[in-house]
């Protein structure tokens, strides 16, 4: 077991011995990412700061047979960045400069290891966005989020994340840097590598340097919240807010479980007494975006709304979105072990999926509260229980299983952003079945021939 | 050489009798697409009208080792759909139908065979946009804007055909028939097979079913122009919109050869003494609209436009469109042999390549006009000549060649929208380099084994 001294000379030989760690106390905070229940410890961290010192790392590993997971912030949560074969944990967080912001290309230039909130910012100095926006982006990485292909609150106005790579900079497990893409906005000179690395989960090569699009910064953003007795009248509202032709940039539901514990939480002033809240709120032009707020706001009282409230200021705004923010911590709170999922089903379907799950959670008689995105149907049930109560927790294991089983039977997906690591590859056959699983191996042993490359995750 | 009796009595039984044609004057017009100068002469055309028919073709096909080029209306301009190493021809026009238009889900779902101008004009009639909008669009059908990742005038705002394709049915060159995708706007389970297939010109699958996302028909269109003095200085006024946070839905561009070939043809009152001319326009609520383009045609005037007029109706809008659009078949009639390349940069150099452009022209003494798409500096420099000059052909093809290298030497592309297929094949190296190469070829053979899809292009 472990990597022989002389793997470890030749690791410190490459990154320097600073960068390279193996005492059991500096593996242990690596040997987790934020997924509950799964663990694995590696047999080194490493930090590179160059693509020529991963390119260096990866030829070694090839040569030698040495697994190695990529890791950003290790924020998600599909166990995609556990070394649960042991071997090496490579670390980008040490690549951390903006290399440009650039106002007249409408585009950024980063290593891997800023994170989405120092890009956002940075974009937003110089009066640009960023439009994805994970949950996570205070602490995940832009290398991250483009090997997950990141979601977020805006996918449906403004699309995920593979919307908005332009270019990259890999390093591939055989340790040639390629760059694909670029500063332009079509480009069509070559199979689409750009977007087969963005949600490849570190599985096909490292991203050192990414390019990303930007858009000038919306002029005004505000936020709305409507409450209703069900979660199947919110889903109406949001089909009728679409049929009226009104795409807005944010449309976020949390149910009565969900409410509740947030408000528990957070003391917001929330409606205990409704069965569903929609979160809406719109970008643009001023007027713009009154308008379809307003329009949303009529939309949703014609279709049984409680109550609807446009946020008056900024700041009530953001109250507002905080709501949605601080389910997860809210529901945490709950219990000392929170399983958050991602199912997704077409956007119609939605109010008819959480029915599915409050059924399935009773069948198995565990609490799932479920919040999420309204907009594009992405649904984040989560299930609290006691870590202690090893029961509970077979039995949300179980739960889960039929819940991901029930997304694709209503034509829907096992994840819609949170990735496939190590946590949803039993589910993925059944989403793709045998022959897309043969082919994602055959992808993979192309970029990976020594399958060193964050292995037992996806292309396994 | 050609197939042997056995396989076409199995093709026979495959699509029927009437499906397969073997006859010479049959195979004549299928030995070429709308490239100039490049031919080659089929064994066979195929006309399937399933899925499961494709999955048989293949089959035999990978067991005969039969080249196999899928071929929608074969408009494409960059031998992408030739059979240079004969074998079958295998054309989806038959797959024309539109199975559903959702407006609910705001997506359709198409066979590969519908044009895209009859998947626009049926999202149309449900007061839907499909964005995409190749110039070809009135011919060429969705499968092959999705095989060609098809790019048009609203790339900028819009994006390319890349973001509106949800989900493909492909079969696979070894007969498998698999769906990536779906209903979904965010789906991450598995490698993102459904952009890899999109933009890989019938070299990994043969795509059969498309699902596309819609967004809600924008209330108001309108166009404008703008005529100056150079095309430098039309290059200052697209970076002064941009960096007044103005994103319009067109940015078109004529050099001051374009104009007068236009004017020629078509009798629009353009003005001859102008360096370039400007198209603009955008779409939205009625008031964002004559906001955005009243803006436009300020910072134009103080870039030293020579005039701006707006379209005061939608018929003086299409008219100045036509403009646009009719730059091809303009410059068509100056020659009997038109070469219409697709080398594209970063937006901010666009004027400096179009001053490079003409340089070469004037070096290999051939006449070289520019149009493009100013908005994501996706240019089309057209060279005509006559049919019978072989001399000035060849010139012509050199100057090409320095013009893809200088564009490269940019930071830009050999093909923007257009593809690689048989012609750009000899210069994707020089974009890509050796190591990406090789992982092209690496992918491709994860799906083609035996190598008998389009062979001879991407991947090979």
């Amino acid at each position: 077991m472990g990597l022989g001294q002389d793997v470890i000379v030749e690791l410190e030989a490459i990154v320097g011995s600073d960068h390279v760690r193996t005492a059991k106390g500096d593996l242990e905070p690596y040997a987790r990412d934020a997924t509950p229940l799964f663990r694995g410890v590696p047999d080194a961290v490493v930090w590179p700061r160059t693509a020529d010192e991963v390119a260096a790392v990866l030829r070694l590993a090839t040569r030698r047979g040495i697994p190695v997971v990529p890791r950003g912030a290790g924020s998600n949560l599909s166990a995609g960045t556990l070394a649960d074969r042991g071997g090496i944990v490579l670390v980008l967080t040490r690549m951390t400069s903006i290399l440009e912001v650039d106002a007249d290309e409408l585009l950024a230039r980063v290593e891997a290891g800023v994170t989405t909130a120092a890009l956002a910012e940075a974009a937003a100095a110089k009066g640009l966005l960023y439009a994805p926006d994970p949950g996570s982006r205070t602490v995940s990485t832009v290398g991250g989020n483009v090997a997950t292909c990141a979601g977020g609150l805006r996918g449906l106005k403004y699309g995920v994340t593979r919307n908005y790579v332009l270019g990259a900079t890999a390093v591939l497990p055989t340790g040639e840097i390629i760059r694909t893409g670029g500063r332009l906005w079509k480009d069509v000179a070559g199979y689409d590598l750009t977007r087969l690395l963005t949600g490849s989960e570190g599985t096909l090569g490292v991203l050192t340097e990414l390019t990303v699009a930007l858009l000038p910064m919306p002029a005004t953003t505000n936020t709305g919240v409507a409450y209703f007795p069900s979660l199947a009248d919110a889903g109406r509202a949001v089909t009728a807010v679409i049929a009226d032709g009104i795409v807005p940039a944010t449309l976020e539901f949390l149910d009565a479980k969900c409410i509740g514990a947030v408000e528990d939480y957070a003391h917001l002033g929330l409606r205990r007494d409704a069965g569903a809240l929609l979160l809406f709120g719109d970008d643009g032009g001023a007027d713009a975006v009154e308008r379809s707020l307003t329009r949303i706001g009529e939309l949703c009282t014609r279709h049984r709304a409680m109550e609807v409230t446009l946020a008056e200021d900024v700041a009530r705004s953001e109250a507002l979105l905080a709501a949605r923010r601080c389910s997860l911590p809210a529901l945490s709170r709950l219990g000392t072990l929170t399983i958050l999922e991602d199912a997704t089903v077409p956007r119609p379907r939605l109010a008819e999926m959480v029915g599915r799950i409050d059924e399935i959670a009773e069948r198995y008689d565990v609490s799932i509260a479920t919040f999420g995105h309204a907009g594009d149907g992405n649904l984040h049930p989560t299930c609290v229980v006691d870590r202690h109560d090893e029961a509970a927790a077979d039995r949300a294991h179980k739960a889960f299983g039929d819940i991901f089983a029930t997304a694709i039977d209503m034509e829907g997906t096992i994840t819609g952003e949170h990735g496939v690591g190590a946590a949803k590859l039993p589910y993925l056959q059944a989403r793709l079945g045998a022959d897309q699983m043969a082919l994602l191996r055959r992808i993979k042993a192309a970029f990976d021939p020594a399958g060193i490359l964050n292995p037992g995750k996806l292309g396994s």
